[in-house]
């Protein structure tokens, strides 16, 4: 998707160990006139998978998933990351490992809300490793429901988890693709 | 709103301890529509405020913020609770005691993301002990910008959050003000 790759060039933020800060647009500070043409963008490329609900996980997938679920017109479902005593013991879980943050966490939805043979679409900001994608796959599979896309905003082809998303012959759509980053703040992008 | 209110009375469920759940439309499982209906409604109570960008918490104020900031055509920033390594150190802070998660955290934004004299419109789901609020206020004035309104989709009125924030002189709007839940699931709203 071409704008956002020129947003990325021109607002994203190269730092050493292949971090890229998008914090200016899209997980921190959020501009959601491009999160409409995103939302508008996945609309096309997923029109023809009869999506009944889009899950995402919380936090910055949420924004994009809720503009998404827009134009889709379904409910969106955010996986949430610990268990408060305001979830129902009655969840899906999975576990998942953060590359951000360096530890292994619980995702949990509420049975309530996933059901069996629904036609999923998950939608995140990022794909790296690509385990907070692997955990929502799971957890749609273990509730019967279908995961039939994921919709990633900017995907790191540097790293495994488009690979290894891409194996289980899941619909993957990365709107950027980034090849690789120079020390000089340069990106490249996959096409 | 009266919409919102039939919308808790209908899908809102009443637990011990002053829990409302309201997991099925709003903060796990989202109702765009209704989103986009409270966006709606928040332009209608604020439009004289002129509002430069809309700074809510996560996570699930991310939802309604996007969409409200769709109706307001300004940007949303998101506070975020812990300090990850992919935020840089120039942070404004504050601290919050979370009475669901019964402990305290750090909220941070940038300040890349506040600056001052910016006009700014505070959005959450829920209003109940007023500590998240509280701490967003304190974020913004110590970046010299300005927390002009607030608006919440569900005040508990019988919790002292609203009265603590309507006594800093910002202008608060609650969607819908939960006056008091009986032991039968039956729920008063102040009007």
């Amino acid at each position: 998707m071409q704008l956002l790759e020129e947003r990325i060039r021109k607002d994203g933020k190269v730092f050493p160990g292949n971090i890229l800060k998008v914090d200016s647009f899209l997980n921190h500070q959020i501009d959601v006139r491009l999160l409409d043409q995103i939302g508008e963008e996945f609309l096309r490329l997923f029109a023809a998978d009869r999506i009944d609900k889009i899950l995402t996980i919380e936090a910055s997938g949420i924004g994009i998933a809720c503009i998404t679920a827009q134009h889709f017109g379904v409910p969106v479902v955010f996986a949430k990351k610990t268990q408060t005593k305001n979830i129902a013991a009655d969840v899906y879980t999975a576990k998942v490992e953060s590359f951000t943050h360096g530890k292994v966490y619980d995702i949990i939805v509420s049975k309530e809300f996933l059901h069996p043979g629904e036609r999923i679409l998950l939608i995140d900001d990022f794909l790296a490793k690509g385990q907070a994608l692997l955990g929502l796959i799971q957890l749609v599979r273990s509730a019967g429901a279908i995961p039939v896309g994921a919709g990633i905003a900017i995907e790191k082809g540097f790293q495994e988890g488009g690979e290894l998303v891409r194996q289980t012959g899941i619909h993957l759509e990365s709107l950027a693709i980034v090849e690789s980053m120079g020390g000089d703040g340069s990106i490249c992008f996959r096409h």
